[in-house]
């Protein structure tokens, strides 16, 4: 290898001061963040301004993405935009025979390394990925479906954020336990008994991210970074239709990684050919010893009762509800909402679903409202925030797949249409699928309707669910958290004693509450350092992202001691 | 419920300094302990001297402990004293139908209590405890079969330690994340976004400790402490033949509940008829979130197959390896080894069973030694620790059950005996069967050899096996970490590269290493606050005593957004 470019030195002044401010913060869990949101912020110290992301976009467009990963046999790929551009970029397909062992070569350089150098290493991929928020946006836009804005700052600063809460999580449970202890016990008149102790912090071995199709950084980050900072190898097995951030990201750690004397080895990519589903066949590998996973319920249990020989993280699927039962701002309320059910589409794990309205109505600061009147002005609210196109399409993004579509149009059946989808026409992409969320009226005591709101309906499908009460409403979000799963609930309520109620079915239930919103901050959104994303304690995810437990399990700790 | 007795101001006045303590200890890893090991610093302050310990333990025998525990269906037990005693004590029996809902009912003000209270009352239950170490001594000694002196300090005052530790850990976990933060992010000219936000941690339910034979205090109590500061309720299935140290915890947990203000329900006893078997019940129920066991590899690997429902943490059987290339210290290495394979008989999770020797022999300080003369001196060694037989009754204590004596005498079948065991006459307990350990010769080499020292022979039983080379010797080591799993591993070399390369594999295969021990800390002894029980790396354990992890997956923090 190479003599290192970057020195350890040099990595620790330049980014310990990043890693202490997010150590910081996740301690008072106030506001920040390092990676700038605005656009405009780009282009200068090195970063990429909207222009030269857009050429360094534009450059890889079919091409040859050659990471030089050992045991290379193939050269893979077929993404196709949701805005209907083929991307034409190729990956490489891996014979992970060879793949495998090249990865575990570099492990001990990097255990031996130490909690703070992995940590600022990571913080130098992340200040590359950084610099190049605006050609990820792209990316992530062109694989994700989500608009340019959204894909900039969730797929950009927001997903990197996410990433660096996990180093500094991953940091500071390794240094919990010192590297040395001198252990002297007294023992009456005799000499005492006395210990030499070090501790070690060692990887588990190989840790597999398999990512989505709709967030590939922000829901990729957190378990790359977690399991690198803490010692091992990752393999990242990108969904094959959102292959390009990630492997952009590989490439990035990869150069850092060579840069700074490791072997790059240590991350890589594992590109699949159509329908060769190569995610059981990785996750059941004896190396592998750490799975992250976020995608369908189905396949995530079928990792958590398969991939017994590792650690298993899932975000799954799950039902958000969210309850009104009275608003003192009716119209902060119906544009929150709005904007909720409308943002990509409704296409986030984190968008509400089951809107619960008592079918005798709601008290408001505008006087009581009926249940069809609230359904009615929330209807009204969603079409006033998309009636103009330009507006639409750069809230809603287009349709990440047919599937979703699918679903827009078999919505109608289930119900009565409060809010029709339509369709919106994207002048600069035209073959983008682009639909207005579709809101139907169900009656929560049907059995017929309860199959379709007991069922998740990932989309811009959301059913306005007519309850009898808000006992009801309670007993109705309690089941659907605890059979389904939640990674959100919102709820509207004025009545200190149903708030009290509300909150305390989320505390049993382990699902993240967000009340009364009617401003600018909406259910489906989280901030890194400051909320947690899921609870992995209902059935939607097995983990949050990020606490204690989603990293102190990635390492173990070896203690070796002599006679002092 | 009845007025507290104890108020939390009160407890914490009392137990913060000793919490402080404990948590300055686990992040210095020096030595520390609130708990004395000596006999007689027991008998003032409330605590109970030898006599009177005696003479509670001997006023409990033949009677019925009755828990006041809800759904008791039937008064169960039947423990003998592995030295010749039936206890003739009972316990009740539980309709677990109606305990397991009784459980569930306090656990709402045991989360609203915080983790400061729940750690304050935890440390009120072990100092109770604490006071009654003689009593407990002789539950111990009258269970496991440990000899009195031991089961006085590893089952109370080590015991002890190793319950703080996991309330220390459970606390700090609990603690990272505020209780409150004030969320405020610019939006340049704009107002800013503002939230305020509250974090709570909440149980994951209903815990089950699946107590084991040996040391039912020791293991037990990581477990439930750490389970229960973390807020959630605890139901105790203690082994059969090792019921009354736990029943007795329950007693003085419930009490202190109790006085406390809180519901005596949260930790309970499930004690079984002979034969019912009811763990593989209990760990399947819907209720149970969360499992900890000691014993076997079999059911361990059962439940972490079947109880899908739970976090399972289990410490299971493993073969623990001592490599012998070199010695400095001779006869201190003799004398060391034949302590370790003499204490309690060997029947310790810990106790070596593999002692990996050159075949061409050792150069030490008393100059070279062949493979023989180094059998030969241990078990000279062996002979010589253990022939008085007053202090052989004290290291060995009895064997705890028919399997364990089977073993020993199927030893000489399969091999050379070095070191035959002999029977050993207790004058105070006739009954008791005490045996000193056996040591057989066998060849590395041999696939015959092999399916016996790759095996686990719980027991006072040890193989004094032949190698080619040290490299021979670290292959086999690394191989045995890697099949069978190990809670220790001991060597002895004055080569660094030798030592370099047995603590690569440590590091590598994650087994916990004591290196050139001569003096009085043995291998199969661990220290709490300082030392790691177990790795949780290898096959031996999936958890460690005690760490991050081990305690970071029994709660959860629930989030509450508001806006600001």
């Amino acid at each position: 290898m190479a003599a290192a470019e970057l020195t350890t030195h040099d990595l620790i002044a330049q980014h310990r001061p990043t890693l202490d401010q997010a150590l910081e913060a996740i301690r008072t869990r106030a506001y920040w963040s390092p990676h700038p949101e605005h656009p405009k912020a780009y282009g200068e110290n090195g970063s990429l301004d909207a222009a030269a992301g857009k050429a360094a976009f534009d450059a890889v467009l079919n091409t040859r993405v050659d990471l030089g990963q050992p045991g290379t046999d193939d050269w893979v790929g077929g993404e196709v935009s949701p805005y209907g551009v083929a991307l034409g970029v190729t990956y490489p397909h891996a014979d992970v025979d060879v793949l495998l062992p090249a990865m575990a070569a570099g492990q001990r350089a990097w255990r031996d390394a130490g909690a703070e150098v992995r940590a600022v290493v990571c913080l130098e991929i992340l200040k590359r990925i950084s610099d190049r928020t605006h050609e990820f946006a792209h990316a992530v836009m062109h694989t994700s479906g989500q608009a340019f804005m959204m894909a900039l700052q969730a797929g950009g600063p927001h997903a990197q954020d996410r990433g660096l809460e996990a180093v500094a999580y991953a940091y500071v449970e390794q240094v919990r336990t010192p590297d040395t202890a001198e252990w002297t016990k007294p023992q009456g008149k005799r000499d005492p008994l006395a210990l030499t102790k070090t501790f070690t912090a060692v990887p588990r071995g190989i840790a597999l991210l398999i990512g989505c199709n709709t967030f590939p950084t922000w829901n990729g980050y957190p378990g790359l970074f977690a399991s690198l900072a803490t010692g091992n190898a990752v393999l990242v097995k990108p969904h094959p239709r959102a292959v390009l951030p990630l492997a952009l990201t590989v490439q990035v750690a990869r150069e850092v990684l060579a840069e700074a004397g490791f072997d790059p080895n240590l991350v890589a990519l594992a590109a699949e050919r159509p329908g060769e589903g190569i995610a059981k066949t990785l996750a059941t590998r004896p190396e592998i010893k750490i799975i992250d996973y976020t995608g369908s319920t189905a396949f995530g249990d079928w990792l958590e009762a398969n991939a017994r020989q590792a650690q298993v993280y899932t975000e799954k699927a799950g039902v958000n509800t969210v309850l009104v039962e009275s608003t003192a701002n009716y119209q902060g309320m119906l544009a929150n909402l709005a904007f909720s059910l409308s943002l990509y589409s409704g296409q986030m794990c984190t968008t509400p679903q089951n809107l619960l309205i008592p079918r005798d109505g709601i008290r408001t600061d505008q006087g009581p409202k009926t249940y069809d009147e609230v359904v009615t002005d929330l209807a009204r609210a969603v079409d006033g925030l998309l009636g103009d196109d330009a507006r639409a399409n750069a809230l809603l993004g287009a349709i990440v797949n047919p599937d979703v579509k699918a679903r827009i149009e078999a919505a109608a059946s289930l119900g009565e249409v409060a809010l029709a989808s339509r369709e919106v026409t994207n002048p600069e992409f035209p073959d983008a699928v682009v639909r207005t969320p579709v809101i139907v009226k169900l009656d929560g005591a049907k059995p017929d309707d309860e199959a379709a709101y007991m069922n998740e309906c990932f989309g811009p499908v959301s059913f306005a669910v007519a309850v009898d009460s808000p006992a009801d409403a309670l007993a109705l979000l309690r089941r659907t958290i605890r059979e389904k799963g939640a990674m959100t609930v919102g709820a509207y309520t004025t009545d200190p004693e149903v708030e009290r109620e509300i909150e305390e079915v989320c505390l049993e239930e382990a699902a993240q509450l967000s009340l009364n919103l009617t401003g600018g901050v909406y259910v489906n959104q989280t901030a890194a350092f400051s909320d947690f994303h899921g609870s992995g304690g209902n059935p939607a995810a097995n983990a949050a992202l990020t606490d204690g437990a989603f990293v102190a399990n990635r390492f173990r700790v070896v203690e070796v001691r002599r006679d002092a």
